[in-house]
């Protein structure tokens, strides 16, 4: 719980967090003599600590990471993963004795983030600047990861901020500088959510369930025997422990179904479901003939694999899901983005297909404004390399000083 | 959050709790229909859920454990660790077709907590059960673990209840019975608290700061090189890095302290305050005799140990410190319960000395009311095996029925 005196400190942020903040007012029987608001996000709080423990230049750059989950009222519905009352997220915050260091660190988290997003949940994003319309309600600025879903709309997958002396100021973060003089510090907040998993859901799921890229999987491959006769079970039983064992020695995941209350069939339907990225197969011929049958999940191909090569096979038929994943991801994503020249492409560009909109503007937000309420859609990022305008304000026909990428988003 | 009327199914429970409960009144600008609590335990959410997802006898028994954090309003000052309006905690929930069931796993779990405690934390306990007035509210009984600190205070060190059918009927957890019957489930609950930490750190702890049981310390052995001069720096090192090896090996939690900038005396003070269990010193008169030098954290004796034998020792000297925490807290415990057999020689033990008194009570409350309004002291707990009143009620003078252990507590 934050004070209010607290989260008033940075009047900008207080604004833009109010309208969602749930407020305790009451202890038991007692009226507070102060609301307590419920964390919507930390920096009130973290900033106040570090205004104890900051003294000198020593004393920085310093970070701290929490795990835990914020509350923000809701008016519209929810939808699990994407957008609840109560989230569970992670969220940094950084000291540091310049801009420069603040903005470095800015986009070395924001680098890890791209790695997480692409390389383990294989999503592909377009990384960049908010609008000071939409940035982070009392940054300086705020870099974003965003990814496009299958039914057009982008969905925010992380953020990255420069609070500049925004927060430092009104909570006394100060050091004593090498110049023994006192600095107001610089500080970052940065976050990822489980909105991730929803990305990750929508992103790569089909029609018979989940599809879990393979490096973040729980279960990577999920071992089946097929039995038809009492007397083959033996011979399976043994080689399906022999082929998980294999599989651990090389650190891989490996889950054994051996449960005899279930059908092989009914087990493939399960397994697919959960999106375990492979499946082993052994039955009786497989036996026979010294081989496993593999199926990836991604597009349910059946591979027979010999037994003398099966890490070598199934460490890459791993990788190629993985790899797939993203290049089916990557395609979708470059597919999604079209050009506007004028507003009346553009309205036909988000209610035909959805997806990004790249059109120019003229950096007003009365422009965003009007886009949004005409059409739903925002900016959703405006590139790190200026990209050379080739237009007029898509909205207004005044110069435009930017290429944003729009679009409606969850 | 719980709405309020959630909170409201089981009457005593929300009238033992609303006392302490933070109320959510308003989202934003907006006056909620219905107030929230923030959670100051889970049973009425818990157990909406079970209700939904019991169906049949094979659904049974059931549990979930949740880590989470907790709310209640403190009106008295908080300490850390002790008694502060947020806590973190574990507690679980479980739900049985029959109340022996029930009743199994109430003391499965508080035995459970009962090896923690002892053999984890050295910290020795009295078990029992709480008076009607004591037990959590909502229980039909509560189980309890009391440890004795150093002034003279119990500490509750954790709790475990059989909720009989008082939360499965108003949240209608019903179950079909092999009698193709519909039945209401037995509940219960349990949980320890960060608060466990606190009485490690009062029980073990002496001037010198902290005293870590080797079964929990983060770090079982600390490794601090004494050089004199530069040129004894290289043998030193290299038999550091050796006996760091070696202890990793036998599965040890090792530190090796190398830092250059602190005096081997600053480095041990520093270890000492954190409670680190053992450390090993070398000089060069260790690498000249081929042995390292033990000093105990528990009672600072310093053991010279020659190489040969070193994993024996440092395995053997853990478990002696393990054990000698255990051994004298046990002694402190034991000497700290006194019997009173007159409500002046209660009155005396609790003022003089503190600690548990022994004590005959006629199992009304009345009397356990006056005794805490007179004396500050409270039943911590009965025994589970009644034991043998030796004189009247210790304050109204009535024949006893229970033998009692009262004292003051955190």
């Amino acid at each position: 719980m934050i004070p209010e005196s607290f989260l008033k400190k940075e009047a900008e942020h207080f604004t833009g967090f109010t309208p969602e903040v749930f407020w305790v007012t009451q202890a038991g029987e007692n009226k507070l003599s102060e609301r307590l608001a419920i964390r919507p996000t930390s920096e009130t709080i973290v900033n106040d600590a570090y205004s104890k423990w900051v003294r000198s230049w020593r004393d920085l750059p310093l970070l701290i990471n929490v795990w835990n989950s914020v509350l923000r009222a809701e008016i519209t519905a929810t939808r699990p993963f994407l957008r609840t009352t109560e989230f569970l997220w992670q969220e940094g915050h950084t000291v540091h004795a310049t801009k420069e260091d603040a903005d470095q660190e800015v986009m070395r988290i924001l680098g890890f983030y791209r790695d997480l997003i692409e390389q383990q949940l294989a999503v592909p994003v377009l990384t960049g600047y908010k609008s000071e319309r939409e940035k982070f309600v009392g940054a300086i600025y705020t870099t974003t990861l965003e990814a496009m879903m299958p039914d057009g709309k982008a969905i925010q997958m992380g953020t990255s901020h420069n609070l500049g002396q925004n927060f430092s100021k009104p909570f006394e973060i100060k050091y004593l500088g090498k110049d023994e003089q006192s600095h107001y510090a610089w500080t970052t907040s940065w976050g990822v959510s489980w909105r991730l998993l929803s990305a990750l859901i929508m992103l790569h799921g089909d029609d018979k369930g989940l599809i879990v890229p393979p490096h973040i999987a729980p279960i990577q491959v999920v071992i089946v025997p097929i039995y038809f006769k009492d007397r083959e079970k033996g011979s399976i039983s043994k080689k399906i422990r022999e082929v998980a064992e294999t599989l651990r020695k090389i650190g891989l995941r490996v889950h054994v179904d051996d449960r005899e209350e279930y059908t092989p069939g009914w087990k493939f339907n399960e397994w697919e479901l959960k999106g375990i990225p492979l499946r082993v197969e052994v039955g009786p011929r497989d036996i026979e003939r010294k081989q496993v049958t593999l199926v990836r999940r991604d597009n349910l191909e059946r591979l027979n694999v010999f037994d003398l090569v099966l890490v070598e096979e199934v460490r890459k038929n791993l990788e190629v899901i993985q790899t797939n994943l993203f290049e089916k991801a990557s395609l979708a994503l470059k597919a999604g983005i079209r050009q506007a020249e004028s507003y009346e492409e553009f309205k036909k560009i988000i209610e035909t297909y959805g997806g990004f909109v790249r059109a120019c503007w003229c950096g007003n937000s009365d422009c965003e404004d009007a886009i949004k309420t005409d059409l739903g859609a925002t900016i959703r990022t405006l590139p790190f390399q200026d990209e050379v305008t080739f237009a007029a304000c898509v909205k207004c026909g005044r110069p435009s000083v930017n290429v944003g990428y729009f679009a409606r988003s969850y």
